[in-house]
């Protein structure tokens, strides 16, 4: 299996929380977050410290769901989008747990599963958490421009999530939430997209070749998943992923894809081509997926994390936006 | 074990390279990188290029020398300084291997190796190559201060070296340069520290954490390893070092203490409390201490990296800088 790993013990999700802004909260999947937090600034001095503080109440509130103090946490993979990861690292020193950093861009609690899934599959850890968050006002200034410029925004946008979501796994066999069965790693695809508000062209084609390779690998097809959820292509960046898939000759049912960030949001919100952000498909994952796999609304799903390798710095050289994209199967614990 | 992963099968270390810049070239270590590179572009357009394609020609040439065609790499974990970790994600995109995106700061080649063993070990991956690297010139500007500012650096500040390492971890069982024993993961440890060029002791903390972390876990001594070898704590770092594990009840004796950084340069280079950098620990455990154990003047190393969790904006905000370690016990394939 050249790109995907497979956990022959199935790791299991023991419990997931997902704490979302207010714009998330009034959005369709708003009644399914733990918590919707309607200060964007969560009582902290500024965005960058405010999204770290969503990131650790929900690793903290993953925790308490799964029963297990922080102290018993033994290893903590997480990331988001800012530079130098600044709000999974200073939630990591306020949780105190061993730390993994990553960097997946916005696919990075899909990456954070496929590693967490190996540590715990092996038996190196009893249990770990996987998380990320992302927050509109720390990304769009750091990616984009001043949010007090008010900048109008092209049709093919999306809009950061300010969401955070955890997954803990763990070794223990009582039936839990759902079981993590395979990882598939992504290679990062370039189709020389370099407009920034473009991001779902941009990932589109890292998400066809790592389903492509989860499909090659594992011997399944689209059919054998009850859904195919995908990270944050946003409405654009999944008719994209159709088009890419039939090319292939591995047409997807349009009914069985559905992309977290394109769902996040109303129309009337006017978010554009949809959600996305590090906190898009964790916050998603975690507290509207998981849970069809808990309570029996789904058999199994693959999950496919979409990042764009977006930087300002490669951006003002002239350099493309290169995608990335992991993947995980998940089944019910039946 | 608490933050210590075991490898029961001692993934084996078949191969390193390391690629260094001018200055590098002409420190005390110079004779033992694979190639010292005079252009500090490497032929590119821009820095950030230049420090994307030393990571490439490392990784390519750890495959070269391990035999192995980037094709069958089954997965490259991989980080550096840059936002968005743009030098190993270009790297990644022009290799085209399975890629996992880490950040861990100075420390980042020692977590890939954690990581990596764990997915070697446990017959995730068949393979993979854990790598890292760093530049003077990306770093210093994206830090610090435009380099044509020619400021004046304190004493305590560190030269970030212009260096990329790699290492490529398999499965397989024949004599090897060295094996991987034990990772041991790290907290976040922060002493308050906000002084970007006061490095060292921002992360010696963290260092004398996971160090500690790995003893208990480990039921090993300081005197079970021939060398204990950091990362870029620098002279001032490896005092901190020193009087910490004293304070702790676990003294070090000096004289078994190597610091990558501490080793770089020259006193007449003018690097101050010496270097740092991904690259650094990276490149020197690639091309001066794996050979060590390759060809028998070692018998068993701990290898910890350092890192500071700098951020521009975050110390901006007045935000403290904490530190960062992981842990990697290699030993010789006897």
């Amino acid at each position: 299996m050249r790109q995907t790993l497979t956990y022959p013990n199935r790791p299991r999700v023991r419990a997931s929380a997902a704490i979302a802004g207010a714009k998330e909260g009034a959005g369709p999947l708003g009644g399914d977050f733990d918590q919707v937090v309607q200060d964007e600034l969560l009582g902290q001095d500024t965005w960058e410290q405010a999204e770290s503080e969503l990131s650790r109440r929900a690793i903290a509130l993953c925790l308490k769901k799964g029963g297990l103090t922080p102290s018993a946490l033994e290893a903590l993979l997480c990331g988001d989008l800012l530079n130098q990861i600044i709000a999974s690292g200073f939630a990591g020193r306020a949780l105190g747990a061993p730390f993994l950093g990553l960097y997946g861009a916005c696919s990075t609690v899909v990456e954070a599963l496929v590693l967490g899934g190996a540590l715990v599959d092996g038996g190196y850890r009893a249990n770990c958490v996987c998380a990320a968050s992302s927050h509109f006002c720390t990304a769009e200034r750091q990616y984009r421009f001043p949010l007090e410029l008010g900048n109008q925004r092209p049709p093919s946008a999306q809009w950061t999530a300010t969401a955070a979501g955890a997954v803990l796994l763990d070794a223990r066999r009582d039936k839990a939430m759902a079981r993590l069965t395979h990882g598939t790693l992504g290679r990062v695809v370039d189709y020389q997209i370099a407009d920034a508000n473009h991001m779902g062209a941009a990932m589109a084609p890292a998400v066809a070749d790592t389903l492509c390779a989860h499909l090659r690998d594992t011997g399944r097809s689209p059919a054998d998943y009850g859904l195919i959820v995908t990270g944050d292509l946003g409405c654009i960046g999944r008719d994209i992923l159709l088009e890419l898939m039939k090319e292939r000759g591995v047409p997807l049912e349009p009914g069985r894809l559905v992309d977290c960030g394109a769902s996040l949001y109303n129309k009337e919100q006017d978010c554009h081509a949809g959600g996305s952000g590090c906190g898009c498909v964790a916050s998603v994952l975690a507290s509207h997926f998981l849970p069809m796999l808990a309570d029996g609304r789904a058999a199994r799903l693959l999950v496919l994390g979409s990042g764009a390798m977006l930087s300002t710095t490669s951006s003002q050289q002239g350099q493309s936006i290169p995608g990335l994209s992991y993947a995980v199967a998940l089944e019910a614990d039946t």
